[in-house]
């Protein structure tokens, strides 16, 4: 299996560790997908059951904990339905199990014995779960100042931590240092773990009845879940599976919120103004190209440069989609409206809940079909904001009925799960 | 649906709210199963793929926040083989989903608008959770001093939650109190929830190719996980789906074990002597029937006087199983020899593969077939207690290769997932 430059064509060797091609882009993968609907319903219910469009790895290497077809949850939103992809039902508590997934199953193919990563959430959780499954050394890199209570389930598994002190990037600088002698298995910089991502919209695709979603709304940082959302919905077009790709609505955090900015410039340069509704206006940055990094409550997002932003600006372009950005506030109120209809995400996630609103103000929810929203990390991982926050909801998922009035009959509707 | 009592015939109506018969027995619910597989295979992906043995409730009042079938996940267990049910991979990150699911859809349906329960942990945020979804007001009592890390699950959802000064059961009396003019809608009084529990044993079956295992292990507090599993598996022998019950292994804390005593004083009784292997010897309680509550890592099954007790009793000994105990220390290695093979769990879970280790020193681990070994709930619930221990793996899940030499091609095996 062959890395990819998209820039000027080099080909590298997986197994020769390279993340990075030697002009300086980022790697892609090149792969034939073939997508038989026939065939993937008599495959296994996990990842691999779309085998056919990821990064070939003999089932004997392939490395699970236990992955799921994540539900599709249907929700009232504002008299609209909405379809809850409930990601955090991963085996590490996030999505990003579908990435290091299926990159560590390709390592161990490969024959790495060891790896390096930089994260202190859930990308780093992650690997070092998969990792511990296949017998593979994990060395993560942490910013200093990373809570304990972030770095306890990565240290369970077994994988080594170091802490370096200075601002997240001093993080990734000791990690790529590091990868001079060991695999930098990074969900930044790696393709397999992008490929990964793809198994988002197979998924959506076979529990639509093979049919893609009018839209799909998640969080987005670094862009794994945009990308591999995009990558995978180009698959199924590719194979003639479906006819359009759904609209992409990443959301970010208007306190870091390199995409959007760059998504309102570009905008510009063509003559156009996004809907006003899609984010607030962000006072200018130093210079161009430089990115503010606030805090955020949705930390998993804050994300200041991510490494594939021209590829990401052009997957919203090409879906007919846009970038949304949402106040703190927001996600807040985003995070009790989740809590109150029954799903208990990371503050991260809540900024989907913040987008829906935006996009329904927008008058842009719902007009292409089904609207599918990724839930993409379990409340449970962010106990102490939560409980800073003091959670509670701000309206319940259905009207309480008074004194007497039953709450059964009277209310009958919207709380089945979609297969 | 009528409630039965088991003791004296008594029929109760389901929404009259009797939660415990006037002769003092908890109830039972008479239920004419149907397993069939071709049904099965049609039905949805969720809890109610198994409806024809369920409490019958109508589709469109069935409450669901995205249930899988959870996956059976194979690991090696000192040379042999283990099938892990990883059921923390529930909406609210615990198996108690299964009991809360089916129990809320039949109390909409039935017309119930408000719930009391007594719970600080994983039966208090399922049930705050599937109310939220079905809009059935929830208030949930709990002892003064459970800690804020624990209920802001639980307050999140938009449960009221009633803290009760003194020890546990303290608020079980204000819920029973409360239970007069408030559905009580108990994980331990309410059969509804055990009805719900033998999907775990439906699953197993349906994920083996319609066949039974050899043996069940799971966590044993208040027993809901036991009697479930035993009516589920007594549902298929009776439907003529298997022609044995599997043995059913019971682990209890040492800490805190009533129905290992009653089950050493039963054996005892008819002339038995458990084999030494499956339990520390115990200093006896101070009368015949009192239990020792001491502190216990697994606080989830920390239940000095279960309802049910005799039943209990009565299906560990049809099943030709046995309850373990387990001391503070095997916990703790336990919950490190699961975290170093990917899973992490709450302690509570970890008793599972102390008991492995026991029922393998008594050479009881593998004799009649694949060994079923539950882990009920999340290690993301319990990041307090497992920063207290400063969990780390005592031994990798797989050994970790040399330098140079590949991890992959070296040691594929046993990485897949059995579906």
């Amino acid at each position: 299996m062959d890395l990819v430059c998209p820039r000027c064509g080099s080909a590298w060797p997986l197994a020769s560790g390279v993340w990075r091609c030697s002009c300086g882009s980022p790697l892609d993968l090149r792969l034939t997908p073939v997508l038989d609907p026939g065939a993937i319903r008599q495959g296994p219910r996990n990842l691999w059951r779309y085998a056919g469009a990821l990064p070939p790895v003999e089932p004997r290497y392939r490395v699970s904990l236990g992955e799921v077809l994540t539900p599709l949850v249907p929700a009232d939103w504002g008299g609209r339905p909405v379809l809850f992809k409930v990601d955090y039902l991963f085996p590490t508590g996030s999505y990003k199990d579908r990435g290091t997934g299926v990159m560590v199953s390709a390592l161990r193919a490969a024959g790495v014995a060891e790896v390096v990563e930089d994260s202190s959430g859930n990308a780093g959780a992650s690997l070092a779960a998969y990792c511990a499954r296949a017998g593979i050394r994990c060395t993560v890199y942490v910013p200093a100042a990373a809570s304990p209570a972030k770095l306890i389930q990565i240290q369970a598994y077994g994988a080594r931590v170091v802490r370096v002190p200075g601002p997240r990037a001093e993080a990734t600088r000791a990690a790529q240092k590091a990868a001079a002698t060991r695999f930098y298995a990074s969900h930044n910089w790696n393709p397999l773990f992008l490929h990964g991502m793809k198994t988002l919209a197979f998924e959506i695709w076979e529990q639509l009845g093979w049919q893609a979603p009018g839209a799909v709304v998640f969080p987005c940082g670094f862009g794994s879940l945009l990308l591999g959302c995009y990558l995978g919905f180009q698959d199924l077009r590719r194979a003639g599976a479906i006819s359009r790709l759904p609209r992409l609505y990443p959301v970010q955090a208007a306190a870091c919120a390199p995409l959007y900015r760059a998504w309102v410039r570009r905008e510009a340069g063509e003559g156009r103004s996004p809907a006003p509704e899609l984010g607030p206006e962000l006072a200018p940055t130093g210079e161009e190209g430089a990115t503010d990094a606030g805090p955020t409550l949705a930390e998993g997002i804050a994300a200041a440069q991510p490494v594939r932003l021209p590829q990401m600006l052009a997957a919203v372009a090409e879906s007919g989609g846009a970038v949304l950005a949402v106040t703190e506030a927001e996600i807040r109120a985003g995070l009790e409206a989740l809590s109150a209809r029954g799903f208990y995400v990371e503050p991260t996630s809540a900024v989907v809940a913040a987008g829906l609103d935006r996009l329904e103000a927008a008058g842009l929810l719902d007009r292409d079909g089904p609207v599918v929203a990724v839930l993409t990390g379990s409340g449970l991982k962010a106990t102490d904001t939560l409980l800073r926050l003091g959670v509670s909801p701000a309206e319940p998922g259905a009207e309480p009925p008074g004194p007497g009035q039953p709450a059964g009959p009277a209310n009958p509707g919207p709380a089945g799960e979609r297969q």
